[in-house]
């Protein structure tokens, strides 16, 4: 399944692009006066394929949870329970991202693809566990090779279901108590970056727990003789495995289910943009379908941003993942593409241009 | 109208904002992880004098219309007649304000304060022409100060006549060609700044054009005796009357009659924020009732928001005005309030707080 998916990913097609670049200095607003938005309009133009690009919406929410085996390495001071709280949370509606998800008229679907715990049924919960947590990546690998294909294709499978349902833009979401160190710990790998340039704070840690994560990060890498992950795909679902977690893989099948649909996906924060690199390292053309929603407050998320080549939309230290931050640049997203659909053109209009 | 409108402004409450940040503290996400959101919802809290804040919603975007009698000078390429074009085309939906608003659910309402041509009758136009555009400011007043006093209390009557419909949020907007030339002697005369450090480029202006721009901003400061305003009201008026653009004016009295009703107003961008230094130097306490919905790309933009002490929260490079970086921060304020109505708390949800 994942060979099927990477063979039918397109990247951006030049002819749209470049009629969509055209159209926007057609519309009655001075050139490039709505910056970045009009590259989102353009950029989504050439992932799709067509100008204008299709209304991304309606739109999901998908919040792919796992545990980590790496919490038993004192990287956090949250208990591990509260992964498997937190989606009970989300599945009764209380957390942030329902109430942003509600906002943005966006549907939310919850994905356990490794929750240390067995969940109950839920009408808004799938279950793709591939185990009980990852391993502790600071020791040996998180995941073997299998599992991390697993958890790929589940993720692939998801965004295949929800967009035959008829979503027309997928937002990552992620829940999974250390996964930030993963996070790190997979940044540092696909990009080469030190891991204190990498490894933040996550939910709120203290200094004595930052030292020993910025250390346990290190560790991983060495343990798993990742240094810097190569060009190749198989290399690039070794490191996914050794450093990963299952959300990470999940999530990076998803981006590539999405790019495979011609359907954009909306990147949340480090745990997303982790996944993206991975997603990205299986096949570039991946990240032609991807948007940033915004920059988390974890120094990782920018490198990798950076690496990507995405800019974000929502810059407001949010650091809460979820998918909070994707939710709210899907308005963005949203508003960017109906100029393209609905703004009058200064001959449609009947107002002067600016001389040249 | 003004002396009363003043008299009902009250700052922010110290009890609903500090109950508002305890309630941040309860629910069932880390400290501090909604980032510049967290702030927004208390900001609004103090604002409305009570815990949880109301919901954003409905709101209107007001586009005050009006021509500058500094066009004449050269500050723009664009011809003067392309305000009423524009105009037009915002009464046709052509916009791209109108495109973000039926993105957000806003409606729109536009007031001619004073375009230089007479406007047939719309469904959506308000007529609270003041004159046919603005004196020219580099020649001396552009307006009287009693025609900038009617400009304000047209604002504050579109204000509570939009309240009194139902809005509960108001978002500026602005249509004036050569208008950022008027906001950049503003927001030199309201901060002290010079006018190289506060002129733009507007919508697009070549090398030897923006030179002639920051001379004509220069002399209108001279020419009108405006150095720095001082805190005395009516100085204030005499510095608005002087440089500023009866959009200007209207949109100050729109800000005080949003915050005498205690409904919040996002503000766009620099001519929004010129019209809120003078709203500000009429009552401080009128800015706790302000949101800065975004930052645009011209450099008086910054200037102004930072003496007015806010934090911006999209940062995308526009630079169109209309009221589109208010629109697109209408549903990122909204995502911050449903917080404080729809998240569960610890408690609530039963999940394990981080120790401390």
């Amino acid at each position: 399944m994942l060979a099927e998916t990477l063979a039918a990913i397109r990247p951006a097609d030049p002819r749209a692009l470049a009629e969509a670049r055209a159209h926007q200095d057609r519309l009655t607003k001075p050139k490039g006066s709505l910056g970045a938005l009009e590259e989102v309009a353009v950029r989504l133009a050439g992932a799709a394929g067509v100008c204008p690009p299709p209304m991304p919406e309606p739109a999901v929410l998908a919040i792919f949870a796992a545990d980590h085996g790496v919490h038993a390495s004192g990287v956090t001071p949250w208990p591990q329970e509260v992964t498997v709280q937190m989606v009970a949370n989300f599945l009764s509606g209380g957390g942030v991202a329902n109430a942003f998800a509600a906002q943005a008229g966006v549907s939310v679907t919850v994905v356990d693809v490794g929750v240390a715990a067995d969940l109950p049924d839920a009408p808004a919960l799938v279950k793709r566990k591939i185990a009980y947590g990852t391993a502790d990546l600071s020791k040996g690998p998180a995941m073997t090779v299998d599992q991390a294909a697993r958890a790929i294709e589940a993720g692939i499978e998801v965004a295949r279901d929800l967009v035959a349902q008829g979503a027309r833009c997928l937002i990552t979401g992620d829940m999974g108590i250390a996964n930030t160190t993963a996070s790190a710990a997979l940044v540092a790998a696909f990009t080469g970056a030190d891991p204190a340039e990498v490894t933040g704070r996550g939910t709120g840690v203290d200094d004595a727990t930052y030292e020993r994560k910025v250390g346990v990060v290190r560790e991983a890498l060495r343990v798993n003789g990742v240094t810097r992950a190569g060009s190749e795909a198989s290399d690039a679902l070794r490191v996914l495995a050794a450093v990963g977690g299952f959300e990470h893989a999940a999530i990076a099948g998803y981006i590539l289910g999405g790019a495979a649909a011609r359907v954009p996906v909306i990147l949340d924060g480090v745990i997303a943009g982790a996944a993206a690199l991975a997603a990205a390292a299986l096949d570039p053309a991946a990240v032609d379908h991807c948007l940033a929603g915004h920059r988390s407050a974890e120094p990782g998320h920018t490198v990798a941003l950076t690496a990507l080549g995405l800019h974000p939309l929502v810059d407001l230290e949010l650091r809460l993942g979820e998918g909070t931050g994707g939710l709210l640049a899907h308005p963005l997203v949203c508003a960017a593409v109906r100029v393209m659909h609905e703004v009058a053109t200064f001959d449609s209009a009947g107002v002067t241009e600016k001389p040249v």
